[in-house]
């Protein structure tokens, strides 16, 4: 276990070559994935321990990843907070009663995950066992940010109109949401590494809508909350959004030994901004997977290529595989970030005696 | 005209005061929008130069803003290249032949303005008969990767899967679509300036999903084509796109005399990145119109600060007015803008002989 690259590299410590695995790298993409969910709902699959662990191997197996990610969504905590939420067909996660005002924050109710989430512990120590050493496990949650948006709006948004306008107009009721909602997710989260997982990803997926202003003053010291906790069990933490570029010195502030950036963001770029002493996950467009291999190649050279010889890389998308994407690109990413990065995560002079 | 602080402002030349126009100014917030368009769709609205006009000028009636900007959608120059279009209530647009290999891109057909558009051109010219040159008239067109992506996917879309793939599995296809769309745009954007737009800006709305890579290969060429043809008529050009922090250098390099910002990248760090030889454009969030007066007063204030002393700044929002927008803070930000900034665009020293 000790000799996981991944891990590694979330340390920026040496490795043998850059590790590589996938935002939702279990999912419809996937045959395997598909035959339990033409049985099982989404929520079906989530609580039911044997079941999240099976589809969160699958990939494991299927790519030989470097880490796997617990199967799960990042919306499971707020139902025993008390949201009436459905993951409806083909439309994403729909919320029946939206958070607008002081009196729905203050009806949403603490959670402890020891009670209303064991099933998602369970999966972790299901699986810790399955891997049995050989691939480090992540945990996962969603950012105070990214949880309020969902449940403000009722789902998906564009403009993120209602969210800012509880920001704007009762910032203290949005502080006491984010404060609830910071809470519960550090709590889950340290309770999933006792569990057993090995690092934790916090997804704060749609903090891009904010300026940097906004994120300081309503976000920052929600996120800074949970990461401060977790980091005391002492796993590596990787913090990611997308659209982020003006925001990553104030993520990194935030927290996070390892933060994720998104494809708009060049990873030599975004590197600078974050500092050398934190390690980077990313960025390829989840769109170049559909692209012929020879383009793909390119690509995914052209990012290791810019941070060669740089400690502390994890190749990963800029955000989750998509449904319709071919399976044989994903293995050959894998292939191919091992192949093409031997030595590069380490100084040009150790890669020469490595080579 | 030659007094008008807009125009004054795209060439960087000092102003009594920041001008301000909205992109969207004119739309469904409006009581007297809603008046025409209860009578008739959109299309009818664009297609009949009177009620084009006469919309168009609503805004400068109610606000007095520095700028009008023609009535029109970037879509309109499709339909006569052959794209089939509806506007689905609530939907967006829909296209019913979308384009997705070279034949679909042989088929489109070369637009001569005077005749398929000449709506527009008449529409210009009664605006410029009404306004009687007390406020100048910006004119637009969409910029040809945003509108590749429109008749690609069929209509808006979220990960850009067929724009891509086509990108990068048939790059030759790619480009011709781009050439044509890039052709029927210069020509349509030029015959608005001879019909008399005093302006121009170009809608790159959704470029910013792409990376630098990305866009200097497969969109700057063609749209450096557009605004350099438009940049020998002699008018200040608007260049504009959302989520593009790290493309503005090259947003620039395609051309533009104004760069158009949304609000996630800071005002004055966005200017940086184009240089001071540029003027820019921007940024207030559309949905700080949401926000109680001292709230917006304050972030009105906070971007006119960011810039003060910098001459050639043009504030508007980060993307369009909002359709729910309340009329009244629309008015209150022309007010706040004109007050809070008098002699902001002037040199210090100059500022203070002006206060």
């Amino acid at each position: 276990m000790n000799d996981s690259r991944f891990l590694h590299a979330c340390r920026r410590e040496p490795v043998d070559c850059t590790p590589v695995w996938f935002m939702r790298q279990a999912g419809r993409y996937m045959p395997e994935y598909r035959a339990i969910r033409a049985k099982h709902t989404l929520l079906e699959i989530c609580r039911q321990p044997d079941l999240a662990a099976e589809v969160t191997l699958q990939p494991v197996s299927a790519f030989g990843v470097d880490a796997a990610i617990l199967f799960a969504d990042i919306l499971l905590p707020l139902i025993p907070m008390g949201i009436n939420l459905e993951f409806a067909a083909g439309e994403g996660p729909v919320i029946h009663n939206p958070i607008r005002n002081a009196d729905d924050v203050k009806a949403l109710r603490a959670v402890d995950p020891h009670e209303s989430l064991d099933h998602v512990l369970q999966a972790v120590r299901l699986v810790r066992r399955e891997l049995d050493g050989k691939t480090p496990l992540i945990g996962f949650g969603g950012a105070p940010f990214t949880l309020a948006s969902y449940i403000i709006e009722g789902g998906s948004s564009r403009n993120y109109l209602h969210t800012k306008q509880m920001m704007y107009s009762d910032p203290r009721t949005w502080h006491t949401l984010m404060d609830k909602l910071a809470r519960v997710i550090a709590d889950y989260l340290v309770a999933q590494v006792e569990a057993g997982a090995q690092a934790i990803q916090l997804f704060d997926s749609w903090v891009g809508t904010l300026t940097p202003d906004d994120y300081r003053d309503y976000v920052l010291p929600h996120s800074q909350l949970i990461l401060r906790e977790v980091s005391a069990t002492g796993v590596p933490l990787i913090h990611f959004g997308t659209g982020t570029a003006n925001l990553l010195p104030l993520m990194k502030e935030a927290g996070g030994d390892v933060i994720g950036l998104d494809w708009r963001t060049p990873l030599d770029w975004g590197w600078d901004q974050v500092g050398a002493d934190t390690a980077v996950q990313g960025n390829l467009d989840p769109v170049a997977l559909f692209a012929p291999r020879p383009e793909l190649e390119r690509r995914v050279r052209a990012i290791l290529d810019s941070v060669a010889g740089r400690p502390g890389h994890i190749f990963n998308l800029g955000h989750g595989i998509l449904p319709e994407t071919p399976l044989e690109n994903v293995k050959a990413v894998v292939e191919m970030v091992h192949e093409f990065s031997v030595g590069v995560g380490l100084a040009p002079a150790l890669a020469q005696e490595v080579a």
